[in-house]
């Protein structure tokens, strides 16, 4: 079959030919419906080398996969042939205490883990082929009747990474308070969304871009700001000068973090979902008091599925532009150029 | 009466003759039975200076009092004259959001507040002195039966700051996991005894002399550290490698939280409640994924009758060294120089 | 001025001249803008007698209220005279550690309390006059911007009751969940508008009318069920034979709370919020394992804030039939007839 | 092997001659070290019959097990031969919502349950025998260190089974508050430790007899009262008028679930965890407000590794009574007769 594969660090993919996968015991091969395309890809091709991570190339790119169960390995019960499902795409030990409760992007036995830190499309083959090999079942949920894969596929990342996050923090979301999400692209989109449906907060949506505001108005948020140095001060005017009781920060740059810090209000939280390097520095006097500051890293596959009830229900809505398999290494290249509204999503 | 007042910034604090306080409408005279002295006075003395808080010197210091009431302003109700109470010191706006749950120590209308941010003995007289005017009977406690004042009295702050970090972490700290506390000093050694009494985490005491440690032994510590290059392994080791699941700073110095980040577990918290000036620079593959990290800033006056329960039931018990108020500078100086065993409490 | 009284016990209320009212320290008159008529109020006028409750007539029936701070007491502060604000209702002592918390209705100081258990409208004087004493300020809740007292009136009551008890099954109602609400009345469609607003669980409305249940669906249910023998069975269908995570009984009537603990969920919550006198016998193996099933009563002053924020941005419309002062006695009569769509309201 | 079998319904078990079990694919076989003869096993004895539950005889006895490894079927990892584990006793479907995070009590999914709502010595053959065969790897905990099995066996069903109740109130027992445990049994016992070891809310133990209370002096009772028509009233004098606001029924019959009802704090729980057929009718007016009223059963996976945790550490001490295989039936007849102190242990 044709695969997008990244040969080695600090280079594009390339689409080659590769054998097709065969289920070992235990093991699950899924026919892709689509693989959704990814910035944190840019970051493996561009950022990475060697010795960085515990895995690394080569591999075939796409972490984020909806299909058609396709061959079960022998040992196989819960799914059968035709199924459409998700990848769950964080694969760790799966005996772990957080892998046991399905939190397997935070797996604690990474000498257990295939990909540590990673999985599918992650060190391990990903989707952006015709097939995908799935090593065990437990990765597998079942795609809620009605909802198409390709709408499903870039739910698996895009909108698992902020529901996770916003998730822990839906005790701090109660009517009469206010989110803000900074960064309204692939993730952010999602996040307005995620809010809208699981929270009374008012939301506040932020970018640089107007035609992301316009994306961030259409998917319910009460406010949009273009960022600028007044910023957080207007995120206080709208909060009657208390700040933001939650922050998601999509981007993390050095400049999004700090207007997160500001816009916070104490006893907040600021979360950094996207993987942009700015560091928040927590100090007494510094930040809001009690003020919790911490990044996320994906989610736990229970959350998959209630992401995936959202989206079945119209609750939830990936905007997307699709590609063919061919066009794989454009999808990136238009990606890396901004030039993408919503979510690219290869269709092999 | 004689008191303890701070007279101007970058000063030592001087006991001079004042006027008795006299109780306005709603408001409450309180007998001192004991008053703490707080590391916090060492930095009001040594660092601060003019324009950095909303509220300066001259005031009476002193900020973790007890003692009895001694007269009620026009229309109090709710005590009685000659009844032991604590002082609840953070004295905020009373209409707030905040203070309307009784977390005035984050309360959120600073022009609301007699002292913005402070309270009694930080910017308003404080205990040091015989008699305290409180301004609102809402700030008093009762204490329980057979408390006495002078064990309560640090207790409403070097043990209701602890208190309120760590009562925000049990839902992380179910057997099987582990709570570090770093700096076993008025507050660290408080600190464990409310692990224990609230939780049934594995407790780790970490600090710089071996004194302190025997003390967060008698404290209940299960394990005990002298802080070193190896620290940060040894609770990985003590963890099976996961890390601490909550960290309890009572120094925050730029090394201590360090240890702390690296001590930290995935989802886990750090918390800063001393004062030492430390960042802890929360970037996505930096810290542990999901580790919270925030300051904190004193606590609730419902939490502080749950302390005060705490030690009227035997739970928690502060260690104190005591003072007459004339020994009072005596008492800053050796508190400075780390003399001082547990809490130092000045008894007029 | 004129007032709408309950004189004695097993009686109609009757319209009559009573003084105006006059506030004392620290109390509020406040000039009613609208006063909601519930069915409680029927209750009152039918089922109670001498000594069953620990206050009686006569009084002021009214117990949902908004309107307009008319005059100040002395030593009032926090609101001005002409200020649109909501009346929240249960007047506690106060000073409990319930009430300091603002859950009034849950006083625990029944000697504190100026009618043990009641409040405004129940028996101290209420709503359904020009004035209405309001004994202490905290009791008033500002309306924010843009909503009217006439909307705001059953809001108080009618969304507040049915709000506290969704709000703490929130934790159960995350995506893939479902929440049923049984009875469809001024009570019920607002638990509908709450659940959509607050959750992403799906909702299930169940009542014995057709009418309702088209009231339900403007409201936001997802599925409606006319009630009767096998709405159990279908609750079970709709939920893959799980059951319902929570049930919001706005009935209890024996019928009610028989199928209410019949689709409740393992592990789930069945909350009586009616006062129709059902009883759910909670035995091992009758009803579903570790089914919590509580009563409530009303709610706490900050849920009351949280419910007006609702309202002023449009998540949360009480529908309302008003009458004249006048036509009070008329409101009643046709609420007893089940003859009122939504809330009746009263505008003097 | 010897095996204690209940080979019919309304009969006594009798010891008999079973094969050795082997393990296949995925299946560990365990040594017993411990099984523990727990009152439902009675129940199971005299009280159930042909049809009440989806499972029944012949089976072999014994749901608290633990033991050593012995042999692993093709396909297990994750244990060795020799290993000390504890068996998670609920064997539940394994794939159903609840069973991923370990919580096979409450499967949701009956016809994939081997004995549906039973398991290992309930439908399917238990440990009081030399070996056990175990179904599937995820049922067995690693024995933390030092934790003898003996010790460890009641802790699988007498231990988690109250910790699961507790557990589930912890946010409702901060300091100030009180706990009541009725039933100072082979549970009872156990719970008082919990309560001491996870929370600082005050304990009231209750029983019919004076040396169960001094049992429960021993595990740190606060106060022992032996159970009369005065109990509540002594219960709200101990909770300055509030009532309990976490009751833990141990006993669960007619009598003791009136006590709890009486006892119980408005927005507090009452847990029926024994299985004495009593039912609390839960009705407005009729029990305290939001009183939250619910039975459990058993606990789940990784709360049995919690409690493991807390014996290992010494802060929870099962009392046991130990009785060789052969004088199981003397065992059951004493532990009928009450004679028992503690919880009655078969060692083969």
């Amino acid at each position: 079959m044709k695969a997008l594969r990244l040969e080695r660090w600090h280079s594009d993919p390339v689409l080659t030919e590769v054998p097709d996968p065969k289920p070992g015991p235990g093991q699950v091969v899924v026919r892709i419906g689509a693989a959704g395309a990814c910035h944190s890809d840019l970051h493996l091709m561009r950022e990475f080398g060697p010795g960085q991570l515990p895995w690394g190339p080569p591999f075939t790119l796409g972490h984020e996969n909806a299909g058609w169960v396709h061959e079960l390995g022998p040992g196989v019960s819960g799914v059968e042939v035709g199924q459409p499902v998700a990848v769950y795409g964080a694969w760790g030990c799966g005996t772990c205490g957080r892998c046991r409760l399905g939190i397997e992007a935070y797996c604690e036995n990474r000498l257990g883990a295939p990909a540590p830190g990673g999985g599918c499309g992650l060190g391990m083959d990903g989707g952006m082929a015709e097939f995908v090999l799935v090593p065990d079942v437990r990765h597998l949920v079942p795609l809620p009747d009605g909802l198409d894969p390709v709408l499903a596929a870039p739910l698996t990342d895009a909108a698992l990474t902020p529901y996770h996050a916003i998730r822990r923090s839906w005790a701090k979301l109660y009517p009469g308070t206010t989110a803000v999400v900074i960064g309204i692209g692939g993730l952010g989109h999602l996040a307005v969304q995620i809010l809208r449906a699981t929270t009374a907060a008012q939301v506040i949506a932020v970018d640089t871009r107007n035609e992301a505001l316009e994306l961030a108005s259409r998917a319910g948020a009460d406010h949009t700001l273009l960022a600028g140095p007044d910023t957080a001060d207007t995120v206080r005017e709208l909060t009657d000068g208390r700040g933001a009781d939650a922050v998601f920060d999509c981007v993390a740059s050095k400049r999004t973090v700090a207007l997160g810090a500001a816009s916070g209000r104490m006893m907040g939280d600021l979360t950094l979902i996207g993987l942009g390097g700015g560091a928040v520095p927590v100090q007494f006097g510094v930040v809001p008091h009690e003020l919790s500051v911490q990044t996320t890293y994906w989610g736990s596959r229970p959350e998959l599925e209630e992401v995936l009830d959202l989206a079945a229900r119209g609750r939830l809505h990936a905007e997307v532009t699709t590609f063919a398999l061919d066009d794989a290494p454009e999808a990136y290249r238009r990606l890396e150029a901004g030039e993408i509204t919503g979510r690219a999503v290869i269709v092999p």
